[in-house]
């Protein structure tokens, strides 16, 4: 079975891309992942509407990527912070792989907005790709793609 | 300048998700970076109709993520295949990391439709966030972000 012949019915990316393929939903994660946590700040940090924004965060906490947690300020009543749960945390190398790209192709002159670092030695991060034997970088012509054991063909 | 202060004007993770950051764009990518080349092949698998398809592949064209190339069937026109040019294929990296994530969470019970190892090794493959002076794989707690030299106030 070619990749033409294998079904994109079970595409465990097309179900990823259900989830967060949304450029506001990687927006609101792109927030959460620098600290942005209440309602307010996410909308008007990044100029959305109250009601887009609050269809997009029931999407990522009904998928488990965010969750609900109350606070209250003195004299209002209880509202809710969203946070990343390590599922959301787990979506960080695709965050940081899509920065990688941006900063190299759709930067200013005078660079990106952010610059992230490893905490320990300064220096900038990488997204790459290695493999669990312990070998990489990899390039896409060192990988190798065949049908799965769950490959379904085209019906 | 704290990143709810930082203008998201210049945000090179939102600047791609202008270009890639919609389901069916990441979805040809996907498609693309698996080999397929031609209009009618990439409608057909994707169940994607011909105006939304076009749509797509012309702003991956015209970001120079996909590149066209002529080619001609016996006693047929001119057409066009798409292919991947570099810029695109360093987008790799973003793919690698969603279908991981993926393959952890949206899985059926028997697994991915597709199997990417290394092939040199036969081991699957893993998207991690390294440092460049030759740390990790890192954790989002191992890594700082603080605003760049571009970075604006929000106004």
């Amino acid at each position: 079975m070619t990749w033409l012949e294998t079904s994109t019915e079970n595409c465990t990316v097309q179900r990823t891309l259900d989830l967060i393929g949304e450029k506001w939903s990687l927006l609101v994660l792109r927030d959460a992942m620098n600290g942005v946590r209440r309602f307010d700040d996410f909308r008007r940090h990044m100029g959305l509407s109250e009601a887009v924004l609050a269809a997009r965060l029931r999407t990522l906490v009904a998928a488990g990527i965010l969750d609900t947690v109350p606070y209250r300020e003195p004299g209002r009543r209880t509202r809710h912070e969203y946070r990343l749960t390590r599922k959301g945390w787990e979506l960080w190398p695709v965050m940081i792989a899509l920065k990688q790209w941006g900063d190299r192709y759709t930067a200013d002159p005078e660079g990106p907005p952010l610059d992230v670092r490893h905490r320990d030695c300064g220096e900038p991060l990488e997204a790459v790709v290695v493999c669990a034997g312990g070998h990489g970088p990899l390039t896409p012509r060192e990988a190798a793609a065949r049908p799965g054991r769950a490959a379904r063909a085209v019906s």
